[in-house]
């Protein structure tokens, strides 16, 4: 497969110009343009310009606003309810994080309910900020259902991905984020387009059949990570960025969905904390170092998220790759608006 | 094996003996034997009366304090920090439950610091009765270091469980309650004591190899739950019941630890969250019951908890069983409190 190299800036400009062409203001496309090229420069390409064309048939077709202006309201000293006007989810954390950070130093803890948001974005640049600044935050969503339950053979679960950062003294975050899936539904549907095979486990197909083929998984159901534990963790999930914010569940959000292919509407739940409002103060930066430190004294361990840090490394210094007819499109998705809908 | 039959009254009153001769005050037997008799009424034994005898060797040699009185102290509007002052985990859960059941219905969230105190006990008891008030509630605790993590072959990680309990309209709570091991501790304990074999992917040996062995794997190592995805959940805990609180991280407790075989010190993180305070007051239960029953249509799915809520309600008829060499050994531990020192 052919491919265009690109910069950072120039993809970020690529998806802006894109989003622009496609109905969106400036403050939706920035913060959007920048969630996928901050996937980009991690080397997470699943999450990158390979989901602008999505993003773009939804704004065509005006499910998503491209206008929407998040509104915010303080139910308490730590609870914000977000309302995300049915814009794209990058836009409502751009917004929001500030004020978030703010209060989470403020009480020890600050929750952000974000609900009616277009959730189908990385999830890690939504709690790495947090970290940067000294908090610990872990964030989850759902999805439409693409996970069958322990024991079951039929979607009922989102993808519900779940992430958490960690500060680091002197480093960048420890950040995981990490779908309730034993793998990413954006890798299954790479695996997909490239031809690949699945490991096993992944995925059965819609008899409840075990299949390698990403084809057949994606018309059938993903199987949760560790059984009936990672199963029990989606359920979970499902109730805090669903039933706890009044937001659709999995299910939910497929039976209204029009089946775009683009994301849809949903929750999200933010928790962040400030290790230094929980009585420790002192040296919890120190003694959190040392066991960082004694977990990577293991032979054959490392942190979660080490490969995108290195990445990242690498290619804020060469770029990243699209394949060409990725380029190729997005460039006539910006030239023409119309092109693709008749 | 031979099987003594217990009522729940006669299990808990043989507990309650057995601490109360063995050092501790009324509050914190009483506490510690309804802990113990509240995982019998659920059929898990390997929370039951078989930790007594851990429980007693530990106040024998005064590690665990039996008259430990908790103080606790506001460190935000949401947040308290529990001092167990070196007793064991029931007691500063019976002792704080009100308080922060009012403050997450008066603040949307309550989070418990719970630090200084000997978790060796269930984990659901403490999340469920939270559940009973309406509330969502996720727990979660570290260990002495059992666990490798992902790609390594070596203890560092606790058993670090999880539990988290969601209300139901007119039921028993949703409740999970789960080890980041593929199979809690507590169970392999049992099944070298029973002299059964372990299902594959349990764990390794010491040098790192599988085996089914469930004496050589408690010499050993286990694994978590999902690989590198449970791994990382397995990390996300050490930080907020340790790191967060200053509590130490499992492999601090095992480097203090006097391996008498009794609970250690540390620490666990309660997140209670309010339902009625998100900006979804109205429906939230209706919505919630929905995607059970959904999730209940799947063919072969089953919610989490169900085979306890079940056994509770056989139990507390029936009554439960233990071996007889144990029901033996707790009476000669309440007859003679130093018998088995020397």
């Amino acid at each position: 497969m052919q491919q265009v190299r690109l910069s950072l800036a120039e993809g970020k400009k690529l998806a802006f110009n894109c989003l622009i062409s496609n109905g969106c203001d400036e403050a939706n496309a920035e913060a959007t343009a920048e969630n996928m090229v901050v996937a980009e420069r991690d080397g997470c390409s699943s999450h990158g310009l390979f989901r602008l064309p999505s993003y773009v048939i939804s704004l065509r077709n005006c499910k998503i606003d491209g206008h929407a202006t998040p509104e915010m309201e303080r139910l308490a000293p730590s609870i914000y309810r977000i309302d995300g006007k049915g814009g794209m989810a990058p836009l409502v954390h751009q917004t929001t994080r500030k004020m978030i950070i703010e209060c989470a130093r403020d009480q020890g803890v600050a929750i952000a309910a974000f609900v009616n948001i277009f959730h189908m974005a990385a999830l890690w640049p939504d709690v790495e900020p947090l970290a940067e600044e000294g908090l610990a935050a872990l964030a989850m969503t759902t999805s439409r259902s693409f996970v069958a339950p322990a024991y079951g053979s039929k979607p009922l679960f989102g993808t519900n991905p779940m992430a958490f950062a960690w500060p680091r003294t002197g480093r960048l975050p420890m950040v995981f984020d990490q779908a309730i899936s034993v793998m990413a539904r954006g890798e299954v549907q790479m695996a997909a387009r490239d031809g690949h095979t699945l490991p096993e486990g992944v995925g059965l197909d819609g008899s409840g059949h075990p299949t390698n083929d990403p084809r057949i998984v994606l018309d059938g159901v993903l199987l949760p990570f560790g059984g009936y534990k990672g199963s029990s963790i989606a359920l979970m999930i499902d109730l805090l960025a669903g039933g706890l914010i009044g937001q659709p569940f999995s299910p939910e959000i497929s039976a209204k969905s029009n089946n775009d292919g683009g994301p849809e509407p949903g929750g999200q739940l933010l928790i962040a904390l400030d290790p230094e409002r929980f009585g420790n103060s002192e040296g919890w930066r120190d003694h959190c170092e040392g066991f960082f430190s004694e977990m990577t004294s293991h032979e054959g361990v490392r942190l979660p998220g080490v490969r995108r840090q290195s990445n990242r490394a690498r290619i804020i210094v060469e770029g990243f790759k699209i394949p060409e007819n990725l380029h190729i499109e997005i460039l006539e998705l910006t030239r023409d608006p119309g092109a693709s809908d008749g």
